[in-house]
């Protein structure tokens, strides 16, 4: 432990995926004194469409204002 | 908050979720009294051979009675 | 399914539960055409030191500005 | 319920799963006492650059050690 | 992996519990051929008014039918 | 996002807690490139009765041998 699920946007690089693995996990260890080995780290990549702020998705958010 | 984790086997439409987003949200502030932009729900579709009931997943219960 | 898992800060009343339980699945049904006795829901009550938003968790937040 | 929410990595094959299903509700049945019908099992698949151990994903550690 | 996120209803004794620990883990391990130190297992106890079946919590069907 | 959903055992201080916040969300901004008051972090403690490794809960293991 800790057991870190971890929801996402996609589009993230492995690259970026790699770096935050490093860093949370170094962050958990410093702050909660855990080991490295006792820190797992899942990650669930969301379609824009699958994740809803005050009733609408981010993809219905976008199409209405591409700009933003 | 709150936050919402939701499972449905995959197949919905966009259309059905946007409906769902926007219902469920109003469902939780009428009854919660929360504001609309303090809801997130995530969506994760789940296909049928991922999903199992007294151990057995809803693909094979289909492949087994197709009509049902 | 769908299945539900909610996170919310407790001390939201059994009687808001049950009403919030009620308007959800009836708003899932609605939405994704299933059948209420499809529809499980899971409440996690959070405590306020126990959810954080922008890297401080709500307890401190009230804390530091009890009137907000 | 019990209600399971199972992420292991991609790659398992759906008679594998089928098999996890059914001897995993035998299990809890035995041991908790619920009935088959009550048992819900989810599972999630993971790409290996989304599971991390010790701050590095999976897919990291086999580029680093292919024979491991 | 696999890491196992377990919801059930409290009132599991931890005699109850550890049985199940074992037999899932062995469960899984002969299913999918992993080693029981890559199994984890994290049981969250749900109060009856925190878990919903079509709109009403357990809570609340047991008070309305006791003997049930 | 990112909604980031951490067990872990119970017995960490709230100040440990808050600093844990603090850097985690510090770190997902610097490798994700998202903004504070984009990220949400929820704890769930668990009992050591409650977190099993390899079919044996931790409280278990640590009443099987007091000094590991």
């Amino acid at each position: 432990m800790p057991i870190v699920d971890m929801k996402m946007l996609e589009g993230f690089s492995q690259d970026q995926k790699e770096a935050m693995y490093a860093e949370v996990t170094d962050a958990l260890c410093r702050t909660l004194g855990c080991r490295p080995d006792q820190v797992r780290i899942m990650v669930s990549d969301l379609a824009t469409g699958d994740f809803a702020i005050a009733g609408k998705s981010v993809a219905a958010m976008r199409k209405a204002s591409p700009s933003s």
